[in-house]
């Protein structure tokens, strides 16, 4: 199924905005699974087992996996969440990108190699380093617009034709190379200002915002700058929060409290923002 | 050893300029190698052993491998380097990052896991999304500012106070963000011209300058607008031109000649641009 239609589907029937980060910090994991060969995929399918009827998507950090070797953990998360719940999208989060040429390898390595739905990449490189990710229009492509860290402001923030970088790129992004629909700006929570900027320009378009919990982006603003007209157009990250809320063996029970909570929250705001 | 004293000897003592790029296109290996199963890995070896006394370092690209998951054959490739040839400095082309905690997992990828000794790194997300990296500071962190491809026009010739944001790139890359000078720009040799502004405000830092060859940058053209006041400062890249020379049995003798012609001709615009 395209991306959009199993992301819109899965929004309803778990009536949920939240995208729950799959990055597994091995400094972090409990205790009882440390010594095992396999602690990263299965402390995933534990968290994933537990919370997969209270997210819309999974979001799963590269970074987290390739420092350590750990590609073939990486696949093994993608594969048990893709037969165990494929009705819920998987995003890649790899912000990845090069020249055409090699850009079309990394458009691979997402679509083909991990056969994830959506994928993070990275806009400096212009449309053509993008385009290759846009031709699976199956797929989803989440482009950089406003990061969530302090850094942002170092470059996203400089105006070009007297508005920032990070405004620019987003009209780029739901204008001009949104060439097949499947184009979808990424802004941090951390700045619902600039979210709020970016949703009156960007009709019901679905924006990936992570940067809530750990990171301190604040809900009720994120929801409140950033829900489209239909109560919708958000998946809003949390990860850390989420998959630490426990740290013991009860850590996936944890995680599904945290994870409840986190999304009723963001129910409540989205509620109250659509009916104003 | 540092990453800056290695390139520095051994731009010397291999009398070159010319950075050679491992991206092995699997479609291009020659008929012969194609049944087997360590192809790249062979492909690769076979080429460094043909090159490694024309080149001043080695640039692998990362998407190459993992749109196959061949991690194993691009570890192999750079274990082999490093042991056979501990001289030639070897280069990560991964355009990584993320935010400041994702990113040091990103650094650790590059530096602790493949131990390569310099890295290229994306800009986007601002000076915090580098630091992680530049935290290696016997290691090269070569950081995008004007890439080769046309689309490079979409963001990076937009003006930021005045002035083109790769120039704005090029400054901080030379300037505020260098804080433990192992900061160096890259600047596609598509651009002379730019080359040519970045040297301007860059003192004798070196660049790594991709796009010659296949993708058409002229050498002449290159190396006056980039060669610093001693004669180096510039990594000239070329990958395919190089390693598909030949498509038969022989492609390691006919890279062997596109990479010493190649070396030649850098050299012989090298000595005319200092003389002048």
């Amino acid at each position: 199924m395209k991306f959009l239609a199993k992301l819109k589907n899965i929004t309803q029937s778990n009536n949920s905005l939240l995208c729950l980060g799959l990055d597994p910090d091995l400094s972090k994991i409990p205790e009882h699974l440390q010594s095992r060969d396999d602690r990263v995929a299965i402390f995933n399918r534990e968290i994933v087992d537990a919370t997969h009827d209270l997210v819309c998507a999974y979001k799963i950090q590269v970074a987290f996996y390739s420092a350590f070797g750990k590609e073939s953990e990486l696949a093994q998360t993608i594969n048990y969440i893709r037969e165990s719940y494929p009705e819920v999208p998987i995003l890649l989060d790899a912000k990845r990108n090069d020249i055409g040429n090699t850009a079309t390898f990394y458009a691979k390595e997402a679509f083909e190699r991990y056969k994830v739905d959506a994928v993070t990449v990275n806009p400096y490189m212009g449309f053509d380093s993008l385009q290759p990710f846009l031709e699976y229009k199956d797929n989803g492509v989440m482009i950089l617009c406003r990061t969530s860290n302090p850094g942002a402001r170092d470059l996203q923030d400089l105006k070009v034709d007297g508005k920032p970088l990070y405004l620019y790129v987003a009209e780029k992004v739901v204008g001009e190379w949104n060439i097949y629909g499947n184009a979808l700006p990424i802004i941090g929570a951390t700045y619902p200002k600039e979210i709020a900027e970016i949703r009156a320009i960007a009709g019901d378009t679905t924006f990936l915002v992570p940067g809530i919990g750990a990171q301190g982006g604040d809900i009720e603003a994120t929801v409140r700058s950033g829900i489209d007209s239909q109560g919708t157009g958000l998946m809003i990250n949390s990860s850390r929060a989420i998959l630490y809320a426990g740290r013991n063996k009860d850590y996936a029970t944890a995680a599904r409290k945290a994870a409840e909570q986190t999304r009723e929250q963001i129910n409540l705001f989205r509620s109250v923002s659509v009916n104003n």
